[in-house]
């Protein structure tokens, strides 16, 4: 067990009944966890000439943001449809029960760059995937999914078989 | 003019009609310009013994977490209602039409801490003012109320008399 893994709280049925929350939370509002934390999820980055950390909304922002400070790289948020105010490209994606989308600005990432997608939680994988698809289709190149949480038995990992998909807590 | 100020861009009619907005989203994608941002941003703070950083969904969470991890301060954000998973204290506010409200957990902050809020933008202070409610009723002191970006023809800092509010960029 690492050691700011105690910072991290189990909340039972949220979103939905039947689901273990895991809230990174605590484990953020402790610095000295943050920092650990953060240089764990580093460590997991064997190639440091990364271009842009791409975050998923919202929770992949919070460490998404330090990645890329720490990496010297540019960060770029993808986000929720109608969030973002310039021009998008959209990516639809399915949800347990009917489908969402996200988006990311058309000028985040030019062809070429070296792209770490970053995200909190690695679940069933439809927004990670639909997140790859957004950079490559702007031209990006994918180095590494980074994932804080892996929720091994929803099998994330199968739909980003061709990334070099890395997961720093495995659950 | 700051020197990473040309990276803010002037989206115009977002989100609605009339409404010219301040888009970071290029401030972020370059990573030296987010830095020195973040050095000026930090340099409002004189108070360096701060415990918690509060961030406000969705963009105060970019800045406000690279001032946490700098400034050696615990990450708290406050959301958008039914978003963050653990009990909550919920501040109504005032829309120009209607009303929304924010949340914080209730164990984010203790009796006596000293809070750094942030946001990306100050307007009209509504969403400012129910945070700083929020920070209080959890026993939070606020030792400053710090915003990148001001649109001063709005007000905002009229709702945010009694605090010290630092704002980095004023329009």
């Amino acid at each position: 067990m690492l050691e700011f893994e105690k910072y991290i709280r189990e909340i039972e049925d949220f979103p939905k009944p039947g689901v273990h929350f895991k809230d990174i939370m605590p484990l953020l509002a402790n610095s000295a966890a943050t920092e650990k934390c953060l240089e764990h999820l580093l460590g997991m980055v064997s190639d440091l000439s990364i271009d842009k950390v791409v975050g998923i909304e919202s929770r992949g922002f919070f460490f998404g943001m330090l990645l890329a400070q720490r990496l010297d790289a540019g960060f770029v948020p993808i986000r929720k449809p109608g969030k973002l105010p310039y021009t998008t490209l959209k990516e639809p994606y399915l949800l347990e029960y009917g489908m969402d989308a996200l988006e990311i600005h058309e000028d985040a990432i030019t062809t070429g760059e070296r792209v770490l997608l970053h995200d909190d939680v690695l679940a069933t994988g439809g927004t990670a995937r639909a997140a790859c698809n957004l950079i490559e289709n702007l031209g990006g190149k994918i180095v590494q999914c980074n994932f804080l949480i892996e929720l091994k038995p929803l099998n994330g990992n199968q739909k980003l078989k061709k990334y070099d998909v890395k997961s720093l807590l495995k659950y």
